[in-house]
């Protein structure tokens, strides 16, 4: 198996609706980074999934809701969540988040 | 099992010699996300490790040597790594990468 490299600027983003867009960036079968562009006031609604998660503040500022609880976070800041923990956010600052996950999101990507 | 979340700025970079140096941000068992902060010409020798790698390019340019093979990368590119893949790299304008790894080192974190 050989390394997969991507160019950022080549993916174009994808628009999903409440000032939330996302671009899948590198994967592999067991390892995805996807980042997550948001405007000011952009949501992502509370939800789970069996994979492991982490997050990276790139820029910007958000509230977390993790397990009914919140936390604010911006530039630099990182989360781990276990699997299947109830988590969503609202973007306070403009900004852009990356999402890692193992495995990787086979839902994110229906064609590969 | 609950989340956890790291406050960039509270990590202490750990120098390792060579223009390099790194903070363990957030991990779990299964993820890990390790900021490395590189000068110009700082290097990290081509090495092997049995886990999973993806690294994102936050900042700067590197050149990485994969398999034998160069690939010059910039801000906002990420390479997918398979594991006992042999890579390293040169950095060729100061900047900084995450490296996300499945699963955690535990080598990174001997007093876990």
């Amino acid at each position: 198996m050989d390394a997969k490299i991507v160019c950022g600027r080549d993916v174009p983003l994808q628009p999903l609706g409440g000032g939330v867009s996302r671009r899948v960036l590198a994967y592999s079968e067991q390892l995805m980074i996807v980042e997550v562009v948001c405007e000011q006031g952009g949501v992502g609604s509370v939800h789970t999934h069996p994979h492991w998660q982490n997050t990276y503040i790139r820029e910007g500022r958000f509230r977390f809701t993790i397990n009914g609880a919140e936390h604010e976070v911006a530039e630099g800041d990182s989360i781990a969540f276990p699997p299947d923990i109830p988590h969503g956010m609202v973007c306070l600052e403009a900004g852009a988040l990356l999402d890692i996950f193992t495995p990787m999101r086979k839902d994110f990507v229906p064609e590969a």
